[in-house]
């Protein structure tokens, strides 16, 4: 940020620059809500695999709509007609579209509450900021509702060619040092063009379109899906659990006030109100960590065990698998634990269990990507490759796998 | 990091990958010592400028051993022998030599701790680590302290070309995305050599070294003195003192215990005993962040404040000044803040102040920058430099700064 | 190149250094015969495409180069035994292993000579060397001819994972400015290995294998069979054969000596002797470029015509088509032309033509590439991946195309 | 060139695209004067040093053009108000800049012609284009001859701060692989402004224009006035002025007919007229390398030798001085060469000469950069410099050199 008092440039490693285009939007980025995206990790635990993986949604969030008004100027470079309304409404919509994350992002979206997505709660956000800022934000609500009836633009903030993955794919390959998974956000967003409503591509864009699909693979497998990252989460996951069950128990734990009354308070769609959305505001990455760092030393075998497996980077062995895991194998494991520390069954499955993990790089049947032909037909993009190897893409791959201690937690 | 069990890489998106030379340096990088590093980021609150610069000292210290390593490889080939005990002690001399950084690096400095430097820590750090790995770290330890012999090895370790330097630069600019100040490392380690043990640059490198030493400059002033960087920082501290004085009334505020520890008690070099270095290794930006979080909520008009400002980066206005600043215009500002929100005058000072910053792009007095000629003759950079522009360089420059309220708080 | 004398590095652009590892490698890339790959542009006339894609055969050898000493590097490090010797001569394989190319690299491979192949003619470059080198290049020679015993020495020379297509993607994507061919060579080879005598690629490395190979794919479609590409290759090859057939007819056109020799001598395999060669070795594209200078102003409609659409970038047009081009509509256009510049059939077939491009990303049937899993299986890539897109990526695609005059020539 | 019949846009591996804005652009663009360019290398012999900078002349001008569209937009969107008109004069005026480049760039500049600078040509060549455009180029020529009455505007093409040097200097440094050399074009455009019709930097520029010009000095002491690229420059200027001796003497030598005429007609600023135009448009790098490879095999030693030396990077060797070279020194050179190959003292003179050359990275007495200050102020950058290193940077360097053979020619 340029200068203190009028924002209005940011640097970007990735972009060189990302300007403010006006007052609005400056003012929804300089709100506490917004400002509490920097301090929730864009890819949660990976830092634990890929130490320059910090980055914050806030800086993801900056990105997307920096890409939003790139596309929204070749588009109607093209002829495509958008309003300033329309222009501003896409520019809101992307800016907070990921705005209702919890902590450490996808990590703990069940852990905190229950059933609550954070696009639910993106929405909850915007509408109250939607009240604050005097209806100025509606259209962009629409839109990111999918009830605007300019369907294109409701695809650019959500679909499978959105600014939302533009963005975080180029943007966590950049931090986390994973080459491959770099994209080329411009030059796709210069071949977007739209037909009947709908965003397409136009045809020569069809490999960059395969290599995305590949880099998006490549990047769930290499990093999202990375077995060191599961397991950091999944114990983060079981932290909270556990931390939840000796709170039931009035077991009085070391916590902000906000994670206090996650803790204490069963969270869901239905009492999800006002009241929860203001403490849920308070909620981002330290407060987990903080209290996992008094936790360690709680007298809990379990919790204390779990808090310190993730600060001091210390986690269980992952084994990943074709099938399921075979679960006397994981019985037996379970039952060396058990011994070897003294714990009942319940207890050591915190630390000896089984989960899968599935990524489908292309879901023809979600929402479909379309090429424009040259002759002007628009058509399903498998149909538009050579070699069909997207439809190769298009079937999901699950791989199982199992935890266990090490030798000694 | 490849593998859970067997970590040997890490990927790096400045220098591709960083290999972990050996089993010794492998068991130092998991120590929790060393995985604490994790949680302080390495340009402290810089990221309110820049939100891409989350990166931590944890990643910055495995840069340093990185470009150790290209270094070493560099003067064997020259025929500077180093032998494998050397190579391991520069290693793990520059690997730990930040090991001493408290919360939010070198912005808390002197507000944890009464004239304890961060070398200083690092010393008992490692020193600490050298009991528990019996004895292995000794030549490191000496090289650090610059007690090694062989001098230029101490200079790879800390002096103007330091391999501390060589990655921080690069990585602040790569991180924060302010591209002038990248330098060349990998060209710089080239043109090193050894001549009267002491190390210097070839002269074919002396470009190098003065766009070095303007990327330097450039640097300080546009991001570690950035204006705005600085008012927070400013902030930081003044959170940190005032907490400290309301403890001292016997005031609880919430904290995490090693915290409270601090807040607490005045440890300064004296009473900085192993107890004390237990407790400081437990203490990182989540304490402080954590802290303020509910310190916002605080009756202290003062404390409560300070903590907003920087959550909310909703700062102080600041204003640079190549002379200082008008004592009456000052005394001025504070009367007026005073007056509105009803304060005395010394909590009005935590709002109104002033100070400054300083900067010498190249010290010649401290530790000169060699260069070896081509007629093998061994000079001031100064010197080799055709345009004496770096004697210009050598001045210091030093600007003032006031802080205040920008309107209502 | 640092000094004129002695040189010893290079700077390069995309690897940062390259240097030259001993005195046998520094004679040969001094000797004329190398020298002469400055002259011959690695892409051909690619450059009328992307401007920027002027790099020549000379740095995509010294990049082989580096690539090699990079990977006998890694290989050593996982224990496979290199002997200073084998070293040496992968080295000198790879970087003679084009010395044979003639002007515009593939474009003119079989229009200056019958049937002689480019490997065939750098096999002889490299005997002539042998010789004037005292048998130095023996090992070298062995194994570009597949001859060497150990087979993995000759797949890093020449296979589907070799060091000519490691940095020939990367150079060539990153001098067009083709984003998305970009590969992590470096990558790849910390993931080399070998067993049973056959270079593998270690598990982890399957999704960066797969990359490779949709970038390889990408980079053929995208630039080297990019249909502008391909129109003026054929128009070159057109140039060369049309001057043939007039210098057959005793026609004297202006042309190098070296040229001279090749428009009035039919060579193939069998009179291709030592005079040829010495002669051949003084051919690149300046002599191509040169000669088509001036024969733009000559009599013949058809030689002049077909120099002003290279020089002047006035080329045919081009269409792509997924099926043969229909023979009546090739008949018509020819007629068209015919009639238009009172051509004769043959005449015209000069501007209007068909043919096809094919490209298979992957040859399972002639070189697979091999996978090494974590439990020490080697398996083919196809059946490590996950998702069997590899398959698809070994079925050759084919397209048509034709070329026809614009409006007017 | 994305399709070969509407070709818009143009793959840059520096900025990803650069988009042809216009119909005229295009069509000149396509013209043949402009695709010369295409055979013209941007730094003349220096890929004889920096074996990957082969990019042309052709590529440095779309360059400038589609940063000078950059600076219109930042302009216009700062206040400064730019009709359409004066956009496409400046446009074209910068697109146009260097279309009088003969071959080898600034090498040969004086050696085809007598006294008619590069610049000149290119005002004769936009003034045919002009008449041949129905004046649609008049406002550019008017910007190009600094006769436009927005002094800013001229300044935009040529001035310390133009879009000429703001691209050559990232463009050489990037193919080059300098890495010191790179600026941040980008940054430096966005802090541009105009007051009092001329354009400024903003004040918060200051270090990157520090940066740029310390750059720039660097860019030349490292790549323009490489010893080894001056030897090679020198020896071409030779080359032609020997040939131009024995043409005179009645010799025919092998040249391309463009050529032919130069070598053997003395052209001046009088007698070049619009026949001469014809014939120098015809002349590029190719006429003088494929001549100097027919004339390494001529019977003049003098002649051959230079091409030899060239063509198979075997140059003389060079030392540079600080003071002038003793001239007994070189009179004893001179006698040794003159003995060793028989040769008369003129002839000698070919191999064994002294020169200087010299830089000033910052003239203030020719055209100042100026700074605009917070407070509205324009003053010189070395006043808004901290540290004065400006005052150094704008002293002139001269360095002096001495050629010789190295042993045997």
């Amino acid at each position: 940020m340029k200068t203190s008092n009028k924002l209005k440039i940011f640097n970007d490693p990735i972009y060189g620059f990302i300007t403010i285009p006006n007052e609005l939007i400056f003012d929804l980025i300089q709100h506490k809500y917004f400002q509490r995206l920097r301090r929730i990790t864009q890819m949660g635990l990976s830092y634990l695999v890929y130490p320059g993986a910090h980055h914050t949604r806030f800086h993801h969030a900056l990105g997307c709509m920096h890409l939003m008004l790139k596309s929204v100027q070749t588009l109607r470079f093209k002829g495509v007609e958008i309003s300033e309304e329309e222009e501003q409404g896409l520019l809101i919509a992307i800016l907070l579209h990921d705005i209702g994350h919890g902590p450490f992002s996808h990590a703990m979206e069940h852990s905190i509450v229950n059933g609550v997505s954070h696009e639910t709660i993106s929405l909850l956000f915007m509408e109250k900021l939607n009240a604050e800022f005097n209806g100025s934000l509606t259209l962009a609500i629409d839109i990111f509702k999918k009830n605007y009836p300019r369907k294109f633009m409701n695809q650019l903030v959500s679909s499978q060619l959105d600014m939302d993955r533009a963005d975080y794919l180029k943007r966590d390959s950049f931090y986390s040092g994973v080459a491959e998974g770099n994209i080329n956000s411009e030059r796709i967003i210069t071949m977007l063009n739209v037909r009947n409503d709908e965003l397409v591509i136009e045809e020569k864009g069809v490999y960059s379109i395969e290599k995305f699909l590949v880099a998006r693979r490549l990047m769930y497998w290499q990093t999202y899906l990375h077995k060191t990252g599961v397991v950091a989460e999944q114990l983060l996951i079981r932290v909270l659990k556990r931390a939840k069950e000796l709170a039931s128990q009035g077991e009085d734990l070391y916590t902000s006030s906000a994670l206090h009354f996650f803790l204490h308070h069963e969270i869901n769609l239905e009492n999800f109100d006002d009241n929860v959305l203001d403490i849920f505001a308070r909620l981002d990455d330290y407060d987990i960590i903080a209290a996992m760092k008094e936790w360690r030393f709680h007298d809990d075998f379990v919790l204390s065990h779990l808090c310190k497996m993730i600060l001091d980077r210390n986690l269980l062995k992952i084994k990943l698998k074709k099938k399921e895991v075979d679960k006397e194998k994981v019985a037996l494991k379970k039952q060396h634990v058990m011994e070897k520390y003294h714990l009942s069954e319940k207890e050591a499955a915190y630390f000896v269990f089984t989960g899968s993990i599935t990524n489908q790089a292309y879901n023809k049947d979600e929402q479909q990507i379309y090429v424009l032909t040259k002759t002007n037909k628009v058509i399903d993009v498998i149909k538009a490759s050579d070699q069909l190897s997207l439809k190769a893409l298009s079937k999901p791959v699950t791989k199982h796998y199992i935890c266990y201690p090490k030798t000694l937690l």
